[in-house]
C-alpha cells in the first residue's frame, strides 16, 4: 500500500497513517471487506518502525473502521454511517482546467436505447439484441481459448489486424460484390474508430469536410470535437444531392466527402446509381478522398442493389468504412477501413498510437464466428425480418397518423425519416413520448444548426417486435396529440 | 451482390457481370466455396434480365471458375493455377495520396515479442503469458453471457465504462494507497488509449510535451505522431532529474510532464519520495498538467514503496493512468485514466468520438473477474515469480557478462536497461542476437534521437523461466562476442 507520508510534516507519521486510510474508508474509495496489510508488512513497505503502523490500525479499530481478527488479517469493516462521497469538498482547480471549464456542459447524446426493464418501447439503438446469436458465439469464444490459450490474450496482430480476419472481411466483401485484399483492411474498435482514424490522418483542426445533411449524430460531434469547419449538402430521396457538388468543392476546398450512400443515417435515402459515379468523378477531379460509410450496405428489402463507392473506385479515391456492429453483435466493437495506396500505413500507424490494436481475442472469436456462408444466411435471416418490421411500422404510422406525418419508405437499412407537421417540435414531442414511454431520436441530433432538424424525428424500426412497434407508434400518437394541443 | 453496371458503356452487360467476378475469383477475393447469388435473384438484385446474369455464369463455368450443382447453387471453384493476387497492377494514386507517399516509410516498432513457435527466446513483451488466468477467465466470460445474455453485446456505457467496473478500479486503487471515486475513472483501450485521449484533449500540434530521457517507445511515436515537439529530460536511478525540471518549464512552457515514476519504462528507476513532491509541486506552480503512467506500479520486489504522484495531488493537477494489460492480460486492451475537475468530461467526450467505448462485453468478463482480493493475490503471485527471474537475470548477467555491462537492479517492474561498452552498437548487437534466437529491445527505440539509444538495450526477464533465461543470456553473449570482434 502506497500512502503518502511526509517526513517534514509535524503530524506524527502515525497519524499520516491514520488519516490517509480513515478517509479512504470514509469516501468509500476504500471498501468493506478489503484486507489491509499485516503491520509487519506495510512497515516493512512504508519504511516506518511497525510500533507506528500497529498504533495506526489501533486508532482506526477503536473508532469502528477496521477490524483485525486471528488469522484472517485486519479489514475494513462496512461503514456505519450511510457516507457519502464528500463531494461537496470541491477542490480549486489548476489554472489549466480552467479553459476545460468554461466549454459549454454538453449533455451528452443518447445513442442507444431498447426495450428496456421499465418497458419503454425505444425505436432507436441497432438492430433487434434478441436476435444476436448468442449460443454461437459462445461457442466460438470456447473454441478460440481451448486452441490459441493465452497467445489470444497476449499483444498480436499490430500490422493491421488478425491476418485470417482480414482475409474473413475481403471475402465477405467480394461476395456483396466489393473487391479488396486483406492487405487493405484495417481492423478498428467500431466504424466510429474507423471514421477518427481517417479525420486524424487528413485533417487539421479549422479543415473543411463536408458532410450530408442531415447525418449521422456521432460524425457530426466527431468533427466538432476535432474543431473541423462542417460544410453540409442538401440530401433527398435519392441520397446526396451531387448537382450541388461541384460548385460546393469549389467554394470550401473540402478535405474530406463524409458519405452514408446505403439507407443513409438517419435519412434512410439511397443514393442513385448516377450520383454515386458523378460523385466519384468530382471527388477525383477536385482530389478530395471521399469515407464511404457503409454501415447496413447489404441489407436491402427491395430495389435494385447499387454499387458501393469503394467498386468504383479506380484505386485509393475512397476510404470505405464497415462494421460488425450492426449486423452482428455492437458489444463486440469491431470495424474495419478499406484503404488503399500510402494512406494505409498512415492509418496503421494512427491505429497504433491510438490503442494498439483491437482487443486480439474479440478478432479471434469474430473470425471463428464469421463466415461468408453464415454472414450470407444471416444478412437473409435480417433482411426477412427487418422487412416485416418496416412494414409493420409503416402500416401502424399510417393507421395511426393517416397522412400528418410525411415520409419516403426506405428501401433498406434500420431508419424511417419522418416529417412533422409544421408547429410540432421535434424535441417537445421527445419529451413528451419520452412519459409514454417510446424513445425515438429527435432530428435535431443530424444536423450542424440543431434547428433544422426540428420538424424531423428518426424512428429505428429494426430492433421492435410487431407488437412493440404497434404500441410505439399508439404511444407516439399520444405524445403527438398533446403537443398538439400545447 | 453490388456489381457495379455502367449502362452507358459498350460492353454488355453479361460481359459486365462476367469480367467482375472474373477478377474477383482471380484476385483471390471471392474465396473458393463462396455461393453465388442464384440467377433469378441477381438479375432482381441488379435489375437486369436473368438470361443476362445467366449467359455471365455460363461463361465463368465453361471457364472453370465456377460450377453449378443441383440443389446447391453456384459455387465459387478453387483456383487452377496458383494465382497471385494483382499487386503487380499498380493503379495511380489520387494526388491528396501524395503527401503520405512522400513520408519516411517508417518500420513499424516491434513492441512485443515471446517465447515463440521458433525457439526464439524474447526478453520482450510484458508478463508472462504462460501465467495468464485463462481458467478463471473462462469463467468468467461463461458467467457474463449466461447472466447478461444480449446486454452484454449491446451498445452501452458511455459515460466512462461500465460503472460496476470503475468502482472496482477505485477500489483497487484504494488498496494501493490511491484514493479515487468510480465517477472518476474512465475506461480506455488499454493505456496506450489512455495517453491518447489526453493527448487529443490537451495538446495540439505543436505543443510541448515533457518526457523523461528515455522513455516508453510508443508514447514517442504518439507524441510524434501527433506532431508534437517533444523536450526530453533526464533520468537517473532516482527517477526524472527533477533539479533540471524548474529551468526547462521556464525555456519551454510544457503542457504535458509525461512520467512514469514506477519502475520507468524502459531505465527501471523509481523516483525518489522528494523528487515526487518536487515535481507536483512544480508542475502545479508552472499550470503544467501531469500524466503519470502507472503501468507496474504495485509489482514491487523490495524496496520501500513510494506514494503515487496521484496521492500527492491536490485535486485535478495529475492524470493517472493504469491498465490491466501488464498484470492480467494485454489481449484484453483494458486500460483507465483517473481525472478529476473539468477535463473528465472532456476525456469522456473525446473516448465517445474515438471509438464510442470499451467492448462492454470485455468490461463486463472483466468485473466478474476482479476484485480486491483476487488482484492483491495476483500481485503477490507475480511479485515472488518475477523477483526470482529479475534475480536470475542478474546472476546470469554477472556470470557470463562479469562486469562488461552496466546496469542498476529495480526495484520492481519487468526492465533492465544495460548499458554496452563503447564501440558496441545495440542496433548491431540486436541483429547478431537475433541470429542467436535472442529478442530484445535495442535502446535506441526509447529516445527522440535514436543515436542517444545506441549504447543501451532493454531487457524484459519477466516473461521467461530460469532456464530460458539462462539460455538467453548465453545466447546474447554469443552475439555480444561476434559484435565485439566485428
Amino acid at each position: 500500500m502506497r500512502i503518502p507520508l511526509d517526513n517534514q510534516s509535524k503530524v506524527p507519521l502515525y497519524r499520516q497513517i491514520e488519516n490517509y486510510i480513515r478517509e479512504a474508508i470514509q469516501d468509500g474509495s476504500l471498501a468493506a471487506e478489503t484486507r489491509l496489510p499485516p503491520t509487519r508488512k506495510l512497515s516493512e513497505q512504508l519504511g516506518v518502525s511497525r510500533i507506528t503502523v500497529q498504533n495506526a490500525y489501533l486508532e482506526l479499530e477503536s473508532d469502528g473502521l477496521i477490524a483485525s481478527r486471528e488469522g484472517s488479517g485486519t479489514m475494513v469493516l462496512p461503514s456505519i454511517a450511510e457516507l457519502q462521497p464528500q463531494q461537496s469538498r470541491q477542490p480549486q482547480w489548476p489554472l489549466w482546467q480552467m479553459a476545460f471549464q468554461e466549454e459549454e456542459n454538453q449533455q451528452p447524446l443518447v445513442v442507444q436505447g431498447k426495450t428496456d426493464e421499465n418497458n419503454q418501447i425505444s425505436f432507436t439503438g441497432v438492430g433487434d439484441p434478441r436476435e444476436y446469436p448468442i449460443r454461437e458465439l459462445r461457442k466460438a469464444i470456447q473454441d478460440v481459448i481451448r486452441r490459441d490459450e493465452s497467445s489470444a490474450l497476449s499483444y498480436n496482430d499490430f500490422e493491421g489486424g488478425y491476418l485470417p480476419l482480414r482475409r474473413t472481411i475481403s471475402h465477405l466483401l467480394a461476395s456483396q460484390g466489393i473487391r479488396t485484399q486483406a492487405e487493405s483492411v484495417l481492423i478498428t474498435s467500431g466504424s466510429q474508430q474507423a471514421l477518427s482514424l481517417i479525420c486524424q490522418v487528413l485533417l487539421k483542426p479549422g479543415d473543411v469536410v463536408l458532410v450530408e445533411s442531415p447525418t449521422y449524430n456521432l460524425a457530426l460531434e466527431l468533427f466538432a470535437t476535432m474543431q473541423l469547419q462542417i460544410v453540409e449538402i442538401p440530401i433527398d430521396h435519392f441520397g446526396m444531392c451531387v448537382d450541388q457538388l461541384e460548385s460546393i468543392l469549389q467554394q470550401y476546398h473540402p478535405r474530406l466527402i463524409y458519405t452514408i450512400p446505403n439507407f443513409q443515417n438517419p435519412s434512410g435515402a439511397c443514393m442513385s446509381n448516377s450520383r454515386r459515379r458523378e460523385l466519384v468523378r468530382l471527388a477525383d477531379q477536385y482530389n478530395v478522398a471521399i469515407c464511404e460509410d457503409d454501415y447496413v450496405g447489404d441489407l436491402r428489402y427491395d430495389g435494385r442493389s447499387k454499387p458501393a463507392l469503394k467498386a468504383l473506385d479506380p484505386g485509393g479515391r475512397v476510404l470505405y468504412i464497415g462494421t460488425f456492429s450492426k449486423m452482428l453483435m455492437p458489444g463486440l466493437r469491431v470495424g474495419y477501413v478499406i484503404a488503399e495506396g500510402p494512406v494505409f500505413t498512415q492509418l496503421q500507424t494512427q491505429k497504433r498510437v491510438s490503442d494498439l490494436t483491437t482487443s486480439p481475442f474479440i478478432q479471434r472469436v469474430l473470425y471463428e464466428f464469421v463466415n461468408v456462408g453464415r454472414y450470407q444466411s444471416y444478412i437473409r435471416r435480417s433482411s426477412r425480418l427487418y422487412k416485416q418490421r418496416r412494414d409493420a411500422t409503416v402500416r401502424a404510422l399510417r393507421k395511426y397518423f393517416g397522412h400528418e406525418l410525411e415520409f419516403a419508405i426506405p428501401q433498406g437499412g434500420l431508419f424511417l425519416w419522418l416529417q412533422l407537421p409544421p408547429g410540432i417540435s421535434s424535441e417537445e414531442l421527445y419529451s413528451c413520448a419520452l412519459r409514454e414511454g417510446v424513445v425515438f431520436a429527435p432530428g435535431t441530433r443530424f444536423f450542424v444548426e440543431k434547428e433544422d432538424g426540428i420538424q424531423y424525428i428518426r424512428i429505428n424500426f429494426a430492433p421492435l417486435i410487431l407488437d412493440e412497434i404497434d404500441l410505439g407508434i399508439i404511444g407516439l400518437r399520444k405524445a403527438y396529440l398533446s403537443v398538439r394541443q400545447m
